[in-house]
């Protein structure tokens, strides 16, 4: 239990400082026989990337993965898989200017509270950074859930006070905007608030949406594993989020009963369905067999160039100016971590599945 | 993974359905040396009880609970303390009207698809009877909690659209309203809603608050076991929870980064302190020793007397129409359920701090 | 890490003390269509029962099951199984005598080093008495068995320096005797030697045995969990357990290699075969599809009536006469305690053979 | 639960192949503040490193290990520390040959059952190579112990038929011959012994002893997590060990209990003591002050020269002749690996240590 673990059975394990010389993880519990290479890892780690757009960080992370172990020929052959993504130039910058201070907003404070001290470069293991290896290992746990049909859609629902119109909702416009935004004119507000933020020298936050398509039903546990728990569980793992909701959500609290009940019906080709979709597509901690629908608030960057008061370690009040190219806002690089914890959890709960019926044990078992 | 075991260090593990022949939970992980008597449980179990205005249910649940083991002498003794619960009368009556359909918003479609059938009998394990056994648990987290002067308020924030007003906040009326709200106006409003809710056979949902104090800073861990996820699994894991927050929430994503980056200072006392608590007390997912503060939003429930249109397993279309007493909102049942889930979080974590640094470990084993 | 809970999803978490008021087991993550029944239990717990022979201590034990949870009709519903298994008489001596010593070759020193102080009422949870929730765990586990068609065969090898001869090795006799014993010659001998060292006020040791049969080729894990290391750690769990052997066991390391590795070969009806099996059914920690057989020894039983030399918590030594009625020897009754040691073991890895292959997880899923 | 996390606490993830292109460890819950180079790690892969006598296989593995995170300015941070190690010249050879045919007395059979297919090279995953990773890790653990002036003293007991005479042991003589024998007359015969196997074609086994000095009484957990479990667990994980043994082992078995009850006294100085250790340190699966004393048992190297039968995949009965350099007994360089597990259960244990008396928490937490 020192927090970087992850899974009972696809089980992660990841390392690594912003600027130590490498991040990564491991992945135990992939089952063998499934195509896997490089270039399907490299392809979600691109999208975290930054320098894409001129509303993210101009840093350089090159982030090329390597593949140490569990793949023979591109296939998984069972055992782990360890992912390797070397840091650049990490010892480019000085940083003894932020030994002795502790910047708003950061875990420069609480890292010194729990360890004794603390790794100042570009923040260490509380960096961003680290997500870096969660979208690798999001990659193989898509690659399980390709396997049973189930695909995961993630996308940017607002930033700032700006939010996506669903009549506007287009799935195809998402990857053809920095800000990974369903709605053309949600994200155009969005390019001119974070431009005037960016000016401002101030940061903005936002809310990001995941939509996983084709579960099937009676996947989760009861009482303390229920799918939505370790869902939130997964999601608020991700530095700088500060809620997290399913279906109706914080909305449910105000409804009555009689509007939030999802009414079950059967369709013309007798298939069971639901009028609406407050469930979020669990109930009692379990798929229903509709749509999973959950969303999580990001706060705005800590990192901005404002200047801002804070205290040294050393006993004294302070001013702080934060240098350096930092994100506007993380939510457009946030999107695939989110759509990556995601499906890491999704994996764990497809195995769990399995063992709640004797019927599909024996199927396993069968010949 | 079967969903009712939780924790790493202080392990619970819950059991029983609500008309079976009892609940109870066994607790591994107790230090030796707390007092621990069935009265301080009581009192908590008291809390949840049904019955104590005509704003919960009338149903009798006497809910006496039974130590089996773990503890001597009132003192705990370090192995695992059983807590057992009889269930009243669990064969009263007859739900086989229920076998063949399923209720709206409940799981009972969930459970058939999961486990092949399910116990129909008051929900079975899906009814939030189990959560009885998640407060006695939450008593023995509470003790461990105490032995640092830790300590947690909790208390209902909104019923439906009434919201209680800070301005008015009054700790002590908490305990003396039958929905658990710190200001008076409010609650009065909240009695005036569900009265009308009950009379138009409907149901009510609303927003617990909890707040911790005296945590010390640097409890919790870096990356997936962060001190705000693993709180968002727990109290995510009660039934009928649709969202989590903690500090600032959804808010945040509104926020400028220098609106919402709390400033730190030090005090006349030289004591370190921050001029706002957007964090809600954690930093990178460490405990920065100012309040910890979170939320959750119930739905309503679900159980309600107005007829609804929902399908059988057979395969029809039906219309249902809900008997029995059901609780008209379940949110001033749930406040103890709230704060016993945040203590059983807390007490793994107290541990798991000591391990983060050589000299915390060197002075436990010092003579 | 508390020492009561074990598996992972197969899971189960023990209580209770020898003197309190009760023992008690919950399982979390028996699938949901298996029939048991409170009499399936009670047969193996019986076989534990001291008093049904000369050569068992006449102490009286009920051990009277009672299922609470998990079970409906006669069938599992996938839900946490709880059985709870009531003290008789608990409070009918008086121990004080025995709390300012140490017995030797009993844990009441480490147990007061542990947690500052301990149960001393019949040694509390350090007594044999915990081991009958392993046993009621164990018949769980192996009704799952059982639907793969596994199963346990499991006999005491020997008692002291009486061995039973393979050559007469009659199985229908182990339930004929009261040592367990395929022998019948080797139990007459057996019967003798404890009897001399009953007279003589001394205790005896022994060597269990368990063979498994139709397990599946496939099933465990690599490296950490291999299939003979966790069974090692499950049955080197129960008291008095000094050495454990899978296979050709400690004399394998006196063999060549030529003569230990087990050839393979196809048989009449082309099945792989081995023509020995000094692996013991498990090949880099993963059952190969022959027999597992392994053998655990049990020290002497340690409450014994002559006189001893130890000390006081006081600081004197001293001199320790232990009164009651005690087994002269641990092994008959821990037969069925190393069976279902096994068979939780097994019932967790039967799952997670699932795991590592995606074909079997697509059967599982399929329709 | 795929086989290559362990610990709870202290807790690492392993990852590797034979001939992919590389090993490593993670690991999650070492302290921050603890002194660690990739020296002090160099040190103890060296131990394991082949080619080093004329007694083990001449491959060439360099193991150099590179520190990629955890670690600042030479101590650690309090998070993950990531080890690795790259192989050499992994495609150097063919392994073709060996695609379709199962070795006796190796995994190559039982991977093919469990994933569908396996990596061949070199054995894959199953390959004595991953042990590099255990050691590396067992480093770290060892830096733990030291804290608390906890050391370990491992050593070759017996090979084939030649065993220590304990009248001779001369610990400074362990490293001064290629077995890791404290007895130099028992050295000198393995010597000849081995040298005959060699010329034989053929391989030995052996016994390695392990003594644990200065563990604090009181280390331990009941029931399921007993040390004396946990140890058999982690060193039975070890490739090729057949049996595992603690304090008299299987000897007990044959004993009196007033021969085997090891009794207590006070010596000179008033400190606690035992006139014997046959519990081998542990008393109800908790330290009891004493040295903590185990033995493992090897099976002969399976790798043989000698021409054996055996079987093809396709269902033909076959002859096989192993090529390579193998190492003729692998209790030379295993001594380091079994060091190494019981160093990183010992430090799991150091930790759980302080959860069990809420006394040694308050002392943690005081200031």
């Amino acid at each position: 239990m020192a927090g970087s673990v992850m899974g009972k059975n696809f089980q992660i394990s990841t390392f690594g400082e912003s600027h130590g010389p490498a991040l990564g993880v491991i992945i135990d519990g992939c089952p063998a026989g499934i195509g896997l290479t490089s270039e399907d890892i490299q392809k979600d780690l691109d999208k975290r990337k930054p320098g894409t757009s001129q509303f993210t960080t101009s840093r350089k992370e090159g982030d090329k993965v390597e593949i140490l172990s569990g793949v023979l020929d591109g296939v998984t052959t069972g055992t782990p898989i360890s992912l390797l993504i070397r840091n650049k130039d990490q010892r480019s910058k000085d940083y003894s200017n932020l030994e002795n201070i502790y910047r708003p907003g950061h875990a420069d404070f609480t890292y010194d509270k729990k360890y004794g001290f603390r790794d100042i470069r570009g923040g260490g293991r509380s960096s961003g950074r680290e997500t870096a290896a969660r979208v690798a290992a999001g990659t193989v746990a898509k690659k399980i859930l390709d396997e049973l049909d189930v695909s995961i859609l993630t996308y940017t629902r607002s930033i700032g006070d700006v939010e996506i119109d669903y009549d506007r909702f287009d799935k195809s416009f998402i990857n053809e905007n920095p800000f990974s935004m369903p709605d053309p004119k949600a994200s155009k507000k969005a390019a001119n608030l974070i431009t005037k933020a960016k000016k401002d020298q101030d940061s903005l936050g936002g809310v990001i949406e995941c939509v996983v398509s084709g579960m099937p039903a009676g996947v989760g546990e009861p009482v303390f594993e229920r799918l939505d728990a370790m869902l939130a569980a997964s999601v608020m793992s991700i530095g700088a989020t500060k809620g997290f909701e399913v279906g109706s959500g914080f909305q449910a609290a105000k409804m009555k009963g009689s509007d939030h009940n999802d009414n079950w019906y059967y369709d013309e080709d007798n298939n069971i369905k639901k009028h609406t979709n407050h469930a979020g597509g669990i109930l009692g901690g379990i798929s229903d067999g509709s749509d999973i629908i959950l969303r999580t608030a990001f706060k705005p960057t800590p990192s901005i160039a404002k200047e801002q008061t804070t205290i040294t370690k050393g006993g004294q009040n302070a001013e702080i100016t934060i240098e350096g190219r930092h994100d506007p806002i993380i939510v457009p690089r946030a999107v695939i971590v989110v759509e990556s914890m995601v499906a890491i959890t999704l994996a764990d709960y497809i195995y769990s599945r399995i063992f709640s019926d004797i019927n599909m044990i024996r199927k396993a078992y069968s010949k």
